[in-house]
């Protein structure tokens, strides 16, 4: 990046994020004679300063930002950015312009695709951070870039500095992977850690989630799973070169767990957490996203309130772990950095993967699954005969009926665990008791997944 | 890879170890026209026959295996390799051929080295998985590589299938790595979690790793942590730009650690492993390798048996971790075959970190530390006395004395804890103490690293 000294001042919020520390990684020099790698940024939010922050602060010869693209750019301007930096909000200027790469950093399915199109048919590689995007249309724009001889990278659109996409593209190239199983979603990490540690209700948690900048104002993609499923969708396409409609999913709200949750889950040796689940099926993609009961022993269980992770169960190396912190400006400009890095060396993608996923269909996976079903009822005489009855009809036989001493006779929440049974089955069983009279609150059911130590969890 | 159908019988060993599963993640073609990459291998050993069992297993076509180099060739053929392979024990035939590539699994320093040197010189890139090659030689082989317009890749050096090396390079090129830590080897992890689970005596626990498979004969370079440093110095190279002598690491051996150990340990809320830590200091590299007490809650705790861990610390990403499984002939097959896969992409390395570190120094981290002391004393009056004397001389303050019921009055074993204190201070004390008579076992003292929280930990 060509940064103007006069704007360095000390006294730069840029300067004021600097930690030199007692790092000093030489930097690749950009081969002599050649120049650096030009790139325009569209989008000046979270991440977008963030980037620009951190290149200000430490400097990376090969790079140059030319351009920062946002709608009202009187309004966006900051003063700490360099001067050489064009500031507009005319895409085509960019496109017309000699930038190598352009950045997209709006989010959201529209305009992003449209303007990532219309980058890479002016000839410019693009990197994103748009899962959404890339999610719906990821395979036409990966043939897009490889028909042009352009990178196409998406790396910080899931687990933000978590390197997991190119883990699994590379890293994991001389493997095939079996299964993934990741916890995505930072903010709904989050929210089950605060409902573990403090035994907050739902509502609490996600309050403090909100005050800690970690759940939007309207949290509902994070909360119904459709986030991680997005992610979830960029990862097979990598893992197993499969692109699902992130739509597909079968996906579950965490919305609804309570404290009471987690210590029927601890008596059964676990602990609860957003899962995203998926392996490849049939000629398709057999998946899900939504809370479960996750073994304590669990590396799963151990990653704690933002942080993400993601384990590949290899066929040859059983288990393969990737964690960090997931979501924020920082970690995700690292993500963008590192991908704008590898453009600027020369370096090609998709080099061990196949460069355009194939379209298929997520589904529910075939296999029967155990399940935790929670109850809250005004207590009365043949409850469980009542529920026994309804699951048997269904042929799905109880494993455990546990309960804690009660609180109040009014509200007495029990679980009952069963054994694998077939999802389409459970929902039947469910949909048939969620009509009996004595619930004080809606049954929750969560899936109690054995498969996940098959995918290294 | 190229094989010869005839030979591909189900009763073949490669066979037996298919696992087709329902994976079929399509390998990228080579280019229509393009030759697939043409390689060799040096070396029949554990890795080496995974290598060659995977392709026959589930073939790459952009790979074709054209020699086998092993001394006594006619002692180490096997019937289950492709018909086309040639067999020889003649390394010159091998560099006059028209092989791509050279994969060296022989091991070791020499001739390993100098046959490396060889091959790039020939004009053939080099894959290897030989740490202490390139711990000793790696900076001149990355020279000649890139002086050459070749690759040197050396992932399956360093913890098995886990892509540390290319995470650290690639994935996190965006960030500043302030320090890394890691358990990096799998024999001292699986003889510690023994020790842990079981309560068995070191030389028990080492016995049932040698069962397992997971120690040698001589287990001597695990133990004492060689094989921790060598991996810890190619990190360092690609983390930091620095390549540090791989005998120049702090080392502490992990004999001499007891169930009681891990009793005290647990009372100061941690566990034992043996730690790779460093980080760049003024001009140099500071670290160390050997046992250390790691938080509970820290993430190295969770990690069992012969797995590995690497937690990087950036400044704008705060924890970053890779892990899985670090040693195995398959595992480490796989980070064989990511790496010569890159290479039949074209990929170029070295993309996003300085392509050839920098020679530097190994020092003891200068900052004060706080310690574990445990003895083992014959219980007379004046002891804690004696030894509060003799630290308090070299100016160490005492943090805690802890000492659970005793077993027996002939062997008493007590711990102290120590306040943060210079390496050198305590290295003075323990040498005066360790003339005292009361001593029934040598005392054992263990870092207490405060900063493995700051390396994200």
């Amino acid at each position: 990046m060509s940064v103007d000294p006069s704007r360095q001042s000390g006294s730069s919020p840029g300067a004021a994020l600097a930690d030199p520390g007692p790092v000093d990684r030489p930097s690749p020099r950009p081969p002599s004679g050649a120049r650096p790698c030009r790139f325009a940024l569209l989008g000046f939010g979270t991440v977008g300063q963030a980037l620009v922050r951190s290149l200000v602060d430490d400097p990376r010869p090969e790079l140059q930002l030319t351009h920062i693209v946002n709608r009202d750019v009187s309004r966006k301007r900051v003063p700490w950015t360099p001067g050489t930096v064009r500031w507009t909000d005319d895409l085509a200027e960019v496109l017309d312009s000699d930038v190598d790469v352009i950045v997209e950093l709006i989010g959201g399915v529209d305009p992003a695709g449209a303007w990532m199109r219309a980058a890479l048919e002016a000839g410019k590689s693009v990197v994103t951070a748009n899962k959404q995007a890339v999610a719906h249309a990821g395979p036409e724009l990966a043939a897009l870039a490889r028909a042009r001889g352009l990178e196409f990278r998406f790396e910080a659109a899931v687990g933000g500095a978590v390197p997991m996409l190119g883990g699994l593209r590379d890293g994991l190239a001389g493997d095939r992977v079996r299964a993934i199983v990741g916890l995505l979603n930072g903010t709904c990490n989050a929210i089950l850690s605060c409902i573990e540690r403090t035994g907050a209700s739902f509502e609490e948690a996600l309050g403090e989630a909100r005050r800690l900048g970690l759940a939007e104002a309207d949290p509902s993609d994070d909360l119904e799973g459709r986030d991680a499923a997005a992610k979830l969708t960029l990862l097979c396409g990598v893992g197993f070169g499969r692109h699902a409609d992130p739509g597909g999913w079968p996906c579950q709200s965490i919305a609804g767990i309570e404290p009471v949750d987690f210590i029927y889950a601890g008596r059964l040796g676990c602990t609860i957490r957003q899962v995203a689940y998926a392996e490849p099926a049939d000629g398709a993609l057999a998946g899900w996203v939504g809370p479960a009961l996750v073994p304590a022993s669990s590396l799963l269980a151990h990653v704690h309130g933002s942080r993400n992770i993601l384990l590949a169960a290899g066929t040859a190396a059983a288990q393969t772990g990737f964690f960090g912190v997931g979501a924020g400006g920082r970690p995700t400009a690292v993500a963008v950095l590192s991908d704008l890095l590898a453009i600027a060396s020369g370096a090609r993608q998709s080099c061990c993967g196949p460069a355009i996923p194939a379209r298929t269909r997520a589904i529910e996976p075939p296999r029967p699954q155990r399940r935790y079903v929670r109850f809250v009822v005004r207590d009365q005489p043949g409850i469980i005969a009542t529920l026994a009855a309804a699951f048997a009809a269904e042929e799905i036989s109880l494993e455990a009926v546990l309960q804690e001493p009660p609180v109040r006779q009014a509200e007495l929440p029990f679980v009952i665990t069963l054994d694998p049974c077939p999802t389409p089955a459970l929902h039947r069983a469910l949909d048939v008791i969620g009509h009996c009279r004595f619930h004080a609150k809606p049954p929750l059911s969560l899936r109690m997944p054995d498969d996940l130590e098959d995918a290294g969890a």
